[in-house]
């Protein structure tokens, strides 16, 4: 029993190093990170994808892209007019400090404002493992019901902005199935601090104050 | 390195133990046992309400829901008029056999045609723990994307049935955004003998043929 906890941990700590020398070159280019973390089709790639286009000439951001299978993701982002690195994770639930670090290897860090990671979709396992990060970002779409929060509290609960997606479903038949204000309630309730952006990346609702969250935060990182 | 994966081993065999069990209980007791996986919020629950509620006198279902934290799931079937016996993961990602033999413990299994299993929110390691049931039922909303078998192949290519729910949305904007005949294509190439079936669980529509289904394959078990 012993055997297995201090083998969980040195697992873990190998994957602590790994974030901690990410984190340091992450801080050598003055470089924000921020590792998108949702469900399966909650629309994190969309909002990449759309941000970049939005923001092209104001923002160079890469993307390391994490998913069991498939370029697909990777595919979007280039489309969108961004570098990105394809991680398969081959049946894995989450990414790791060290897939991450093999990532960076292939970037043009000196040419980037910001790094985004987008984690394998999954609501629960990527929020464990630390990839050397600055923040967190917690994708929601109204999709996915109003009780997540509370359902799957440790992600609301570490992350620094909450993305509420897809807010376009709200003026169709779905709504009156997600109540906006339990969801910010719910997530503040698990962290005080959290910052909430509703938007929709199909339509483009909201996406200009998560704009001007991304273009703030970067000018001070930078 | 070694030592590593063979811990690995003995985990995954204490949990066969405990499914080999569980499957002896089941077919003691000639109960069919469905594990429902899917990303948080793609209706599992909504699913099993609706179709508890209206088999009610047809069919007599018992629900053991995983979720990491919570009872709202349970007490969304009770509501509907079954057992349901809530396990809070605390964490964790995915329900153990041992934790479905414990709450087959507490369920009245002589009065049952059919227990069904939700697992915890999650299109990825559920799909790798065995927990004594006869088949695996992937769910997948549409509001999730279309390209899901394709990125999450482990999951759809071990169910016997796959849910592709709110169909309702494919009547308002979202209509081009997921393509049904895509989906039903990807995930017979991984898996020829899926059973498929599209309902909206909200409305109610297709749900027949996945009772008819049901009804069908309970009475072959029994």
């Amino acid at each position: 029993m012993n055997k297995k906890i201090q083998i969980g941990k040195k697992i873990l700590s190998a994957n602590e190093e790994y974030a901690r020398e990410n984190r340091k070159v992450f801080t050598e280019h003055h470089l924000p990170c921020f590792n998108l973390i949702s469900s399966p089709g909650s629309g994190k790639t969309s909002i990449l994808a759309k941000t970049i286009g939005d923001l092209k000439g104001k923002l160079t951001a890469a993307v390391i892209e994490g998913d069991i299978a498939t370029e697909l993701d990777a595919q979007r982002i280039r489309s969108a007019g961004a570098a990105a690195i394809q991680i398969n994770t081959d049946g894995a639930c989450h990414l790791t400090a060290a897939q991450v670090n093999s990532a960076l290897q292939k970037l043009p860090l000196n040419d980037l404002d910001l790094v985004f990671i987008e984690n394998v979709g999954n609501l629960v396992c990527p929020s464990a493992f630390e990839l050397g990060e600055d923040s967190k970002i917690v994708v929601l779409s109204v999709a996915e019901g109003d009780d997540k929060p509370l359902k799957y509290p440790g992600i609301f609960s570490k992350s620094k902005v909450m993305l509420i997606n897809k807010i376009d479903l709200l003026e169709g038949p779905a709504k009156d199935d997600f109540d906006v204000e339990k969801v910010k309630a719910d997530a503040r309730k698990l962290n005080p601090n959290i910052e909430i952006f509703c938007v929709s990346a199909k339509t483009g609702k909201g996406m200009n104050e998560w704009y001007d969250w991304l273009l703030r935060v970067t000018a001070k990182t930078a």
